[in-house]
C-alpha cells in the first residue's frame, strides 16, 4: 500500500466505548460491568486517566436492545433509558441545563439530535419569570444546525450561547456513525466526557466537553448509519469467517462457498492466514483497518458520498427520537410517567 | 368605555410603516416615494429623526404585489425584490453577512423566516478555509427558534453569536401581524431600522437593530396573519364602507344592505356620522382603532389564540420563502440568473 | 336584504347534530342523553327517520372536551373514545374494515384525516396471504386526496376502491368546519349516517353513506377550523350579550360597553330589542343566520378565502390524530394498552 | 456455490434497458440509437417481439446526466426531459391522463413518485364542470400510497379507480433499485411498456401497463437505492479493475495496491483471469451475477433490509421531483416556460 496517502482520513472513527472493550480483562485502567434491565443489556465502562484504550477518562454506558419499532422494546428501553439518565445526571434542584441536538433535520439518519431537542420539556423563560412550577427543572434546548447550512463552527454556536445563558450541566444529542452494521439504531452510548473531534455523521466536528466548556456535558449518542466502506469491509470479512465457519463447524459442506442460514456472526473462529488467503487473494492479506481505509480509497474517485441505512429508517428514527426525549423529561423533571 | 383597563395590550401593532403614511404631504419629517417595477408597488418612505409618526429614523421599502401562488406575479416579484435588496444592502465585496430567520418552523403562517434560511447559500465556512469563490460573498445564517422551543430569549441567541462570529451586517426575515386583511401575503417591507419591541406573530420580542447589536440590521418582512379581532372590525368597517358606497354611487338599491359585487374597498367614500350610527348603533360612534381594542375585550375571555389565515397558506408561504431566499442570493452573491 | 343573491352558498354548515339538539324537550323524533365518563361530555342523540331537525336518521355521540394538548386531558380522551368506538362498532371477528382519511394533508387544519390513515395498523396484505395473527381485524386504509390536487371527486375514489376490495364496513375521518369557535378543536362527534353533502372544510363533497355505499359508514369528525364569517358573527352577537349581561348582573357598570373579564358566554340573558338595537343599529335587527350571511356578502368581494384557526394549530392536530388513530386501533384490533 | 438455494430470490432486478446493451451490433430485435441534447446523453432502445434481451417489446428512453443539484445540470435535464416527453407522450388535444405516484411519501428515496405527482397540475375536475381553458389538457392524478400503509395491493387501487374515470392513457412515476452506484440519481428511464413486476424499491410489484388496464402506460423511473449488496460486489469489481488498470496505464507503481486519484472505472481494461485470483483469491473467480447472489446470501442471516444512498438524499428527491413534475406539466399542458 502506498504509505504516502494520508490514511487518516478515511479512519473510520467510533466513539462506542463497547467496540474497544472485547478482551476487558487485559486491559489496565479499565472497569467493565454489564447488566441485563428489563432485558436491555447495559454496560458500564468506567476509563481511568492512563487507560490502554487511550480513550478519554470517564463513564461510558451502552444500552443494548432489539428493535425499537416493536411497542414492547421499545417500552422497556424508555423505563431502562430513563433509569439510567437520572443515575447519570443527579439533577440538583436548581440545576439549570441547556440540551443540544447536533445533526441536520433535513437528513433522516442524521436528524435524531434536532428530533430530540423538538421534544424536550423547555422551562427557562418561565424560571425567568418567576413562574416555573415545583416539578419542573430549569431547562433550554437549542438546534446548532450544521456548518453546511448555516456556515458557522459548531461548537462555536453552542460556546457562544452558553457563555450568555451560563448553564450549570450539558445534554447532547447526536447521530453516530457506526463501525458495524449489527450495532445500526440499537444501540444507545451515554457518556460524561462529551462530543471527541471527528465523531458523528459530520466527521469534522471540534471537541464539546467539560475541558472545553467548563461545565459538565452528558453525550448521548446512537450510531444510526454505517459508511459504505464498512459494509463492503464487513462482508468481506463475513466471507472469510462463514467459509472458516463451515469448515470448522459443518461435517460435509456441500461446497466451500455454502451458506446454511446459520447465524455465524456470533460463533468465535480461528483464522488460518494461508486458507484465507486462498479464499481473498492480496485482499485476504490485510488486517482490518487497512482492508476498510483501502476500500474507501477504491471508492473515492466515484466521488459518491453514501451511506448505508435500513430501508425503514424514517420511521426508526422517530422511534428513537421519541425514546430519547421522554427519558429524558422524565429524568430531568418530576413528570415521570412509568413509576 | 372604561378607561381603567389597559389598553395598550389590546393595541394591535403594525410596522408597516406605509400604514402610517396616508396623508403623506401634511407629514413632516416624513419623505415618499411611490414607483412601479415590474408591475410591482415599490413605496420609499424616509423617515428624519424627529418625524410626525413618532417611528424610528431610517428607510421603509414596502413591494405591494397580486397573488405570489401565479407564475408570473411570483416572477415579477422576485426580479423587483433582487432590485431593491441590491440597493438596500450596497454589499463590499469583503463584508461578512449573518442571515438570521425569525419564527417557528412548525407553525405554517410563522415559518417564513426559517424556510427562508434553509435556502440560503452559506459561505463563511469556506472563507473560513480559505476555499471561497470570487463570485460568492463571505455569509452564514441561523434559526434561533422561538423562545417558546428553546427556552431562550431569541434575541440573545442572536446577539451571543453575532459576538463570536463579528458580522459587518444582519439581514432579519420574519412573519408579521398584519393590521389589514388586505395586506396578507401581499406586502413585503424591507427597512433598514431592524426588528422593533412588540412587532412579529410573537408579539413579544426585544429590539433586533444597530442600536442594540452595533451593525446594520435590514428586516425583511411579510404579514401573513391577521388577528382575529382584526377581520371582524375590518367587517365591520367594511359593512359601513359598503352601505355608504352603495347610497353615494348605486342609483336605485333594491335595498339599503344590497351587496352587487363591485369592489367598493378601494373607492372613496364620505362618511356621515349619522348615517353610521344607524346602520351600526354605539358601535359606529367608536373610531376604528377604540374599535378593534374593544373587540380585544370581548374575544378575551374565550381564552383563545385566534389566527386568521388564507387556506392555502401553506403553499403561499412556501412561494414568498423560495422569492424571498432566491432574491438575497441573488443580491448578495454574484449568481443572478435574471440578469 | 336582497333576494335575489343566492343565500345558500353563504350557509355555514355544522354538522355536530349537538348544535341543533338545545332545547331537546321539545323536538319529536330526537331522543337525547347524556354521561360524563372520564371527565369527558358524552352526548348520544338519536334521530328517528321523521324528527324535528331534519337530519338524517341516525346515532350521533358527541364528545366534549378541554384542551388535548395537556396530557391528562388526552389521556382521558383517549381512554372515552376507544370506549364509545368499541360500542359503535362492534367489530366481528371476521369483519373486513376501510379507514378514510378525509382532507388535505398539505393544508394543517385539514390534515386530520391523512394523519389519522398514517397510523392505522392495517392488516388486510397480511389476510391476504393467510399470516394474520388471531389478535387483528382485517383492516385497510386510505388517504384519497382532495379534489383540487387529485382531479377526481373523492366519493369516486372511495366507491371504486370500496367495489375492488368490499370491506364489510367503512370508518371516515374528516376536519369539520365548526360554527362555534367555543368548539373548535374540543368536540370529536361519531356518527353512523356517514358524511353527508356539505360538511367538511372542502364544502363541496357528495354523501359517503350507507345509502350511497351499501355498507355501514361511521364518520369521526372534528371541528378544526371556523369561516371567518362565524368569528365576526359570534363577536357581534358577543357584544349584544356582555352589553345586556352587564346591564342585568352588574349592579353600576361604570359605563355600559365596560367588560370585566366575567365569562358573560355561559350566562342566560334576555334579548331586548330596542335596547340590541340602539347598540348594533340595523344589525342589530337581523338574526344570527342573516347576519353570517350578510358577512358572506360583505367579505366575498375581497376574494380571499380566510379562515381563522388557534395558533397551536400545528401541534394540536398532531395530537387529535394521535389520539382517534390510537383509539381506532385499541377499538378494532386486540391489544389496546389502557385495559 | 450450493445450486440447491433459490438464487432466484437474490438477483438484483434492473428495468434499465441500457443496462443490457453493451454490446448493442451483436444483438437480435435491438435498435439503439444515442443522441446528446443540451448536453444529456439520450439513449432511445427499441426492442422487437423477439429481442435477444428476452425483456418486452417497446421503446425504452434514458436520459444520462450529472448531479442535478447543480443549476445548470438541472436546467439541461428538464428542458431535455420536457422535449423527450412531449415526443414519447404525444398527447391528442382531447386525451385525458391520469399521473400515479408509485412509492412510500415517508422513505425519502422511494418517494420521488408521491412528491411529482404533488406538483402536477390537475384539470379534470375543471373539465367536468366545462371550465376547462384551451391551454389545459384533461388531467388527474393520484398517489395510491404502498401495500405495508394501505393493506391494499397498489395495482388494485390504480385498476379500480382507472376504471371509474376511464383516462385515456397512464403516467407512473417510481423509484427504482439500481444495479449500479454509478447511475445512482443520474439516469431517468422513460419507456411505453409500463412497470414491471418486481422492478421498483419495493420489488413486489405486480405488473402496470398496457396488457393489464388496456390503455398506454408510460412509466419514469430513476435509480435512487443501490441494495447494499450492490455496493459490495461493484467495489470488488472496482479493487481488481483499479489493479489492472495501474498495471496496464501506470509505469511504476509504487505498489500493485496504489491509486492515484485517477478515475479509472472509465477506462477499458483487459482481464486477466490468474491475475484476478491472485488479487482475489477465489472469489476473483466468481462471475459478476454469482458475486451478487453470493453476497446476498452473506448478508442474509443478518436480517438488515439495508440500502445505500448518498447523504444529501432529501435534497436530490426534491430537486428529481421537482424537474420531472415541471416536464411532465410543461409537456402535456400549454405552458412551457422554456421555449
Amino acid at each position: 500500500m502506498n504509505k504516502s496517502v494520508d490514511l487518516s482520513k478515511y479512519q473510520i472513527r467510533t466513539d462506542l466505548a463497547i467496540d474497544y472493550v472485547e478482551d476487558k480483562n487485559k486491559l489496565k485502567g479499565v472497569k467493565y460491568k454489564t447488566n441485563i434491565i428489563n432485558d436491555i443489556t447495559v454496560t458500564n465502562v468506567e476509563l481511568d486517566k492512563d487507560n490502554d484504550l487511550g480513550k478519554k477518562k470517564g463513564k461510558y454506558i451502552t444500552l443494548e436492545f432489539e428493535d425499537v419499532t416493536d411497542y414492547n422494546n421499545a417500552n422497556k428501553l424508555r423505563k431502562t433509558l430513563t433509569l439510567v439518565l437520572k443515575k447519570m445526571l443527579k439533577i440538583k434542584s436548581d440545576s439549570f441545563g441547556l440540551v443540544v441536538g447536533l445533526g441536520n433535520d433535513k437528513s433522516t439518519p442524521d436528524s435524531l439530535g434536532p428530533l430530540v431537542v423538538n421534544d424536550i420539556i423547555v422551562t427557562n423563560h418561565l424560571y425567568m419569570l418567576g413562574e416555573l412550577s415545583s416539578n419542573y427543572k430549569r431547562l433550554a434546548a437549542i438546534n446548532p444546525g450544521v456548518m453546511g447550512e448555516t456556515g458557522i463552527e459548531t461548537s462555536d454556536i453552542i460556546e457562544s450561547i452558553g457563555q450568555k445563558i451560563n448553564p450549570d450541566y450539558l445534554i447532547v444529542i447526536d447521530s453516530l456513525a457506526s463501525k458495524s452494521i449489527e450495532r445500526l439504531n440499537k444501540t444507545i452510548q451515554i457518556t460524561d466526557t462529551g462530543i471527541q473531534p471527528g465523531s458523528g455523521i459530520g466527521n469534522k466536528r471540534k471537541e464539546i466537553s467539560k475541558d472545553t466548556l467548563g461545565i459538565p456535558v452528558i453525550a448521548i449518542g446512537v450510531p444510526t448509519v454505517v459508511d459504505a466502506a464498512v459494509i463492503v469491509s464487513d462482508t468481506i470479512s463475513f466471507i472469510y469467517k462463514n467459509y472458516a465457519f463451515n469448515k470448522q463447524y459443518m461435517k460435509n459442506p456441500k461446497s466451500k462457498l455454502t451458506f446454511n442460514n446459520v447465524n455465524f456472526l456470533n460463533k468465535k473462529i480461528k483464522e488460518n492466514k494461508k486458507e484465507k488467503q486462498d479464499l481473498l487473494g492480496m485482499i485476504g492479506t490485510l488486517s482490518d483497518e487497512e482492508l476498510q481505509m483501502f476500500i474507501y480509497e477504491v471508492l473515492n474517485p466515484i466521488g459518491y458520498n453514501l451511506m448505508v441505512t435500513p430501508k425503514e429508517i424514517d420511521f426508526i428514527i422517530h422511534k428513537l427520537s421519541n425514546i430519547i426525549s421522554t427519558s429524558i423529561n422524565n429524568s430531568i423533571h418530576n413528570i415521570d410517567r412509568d413509576r
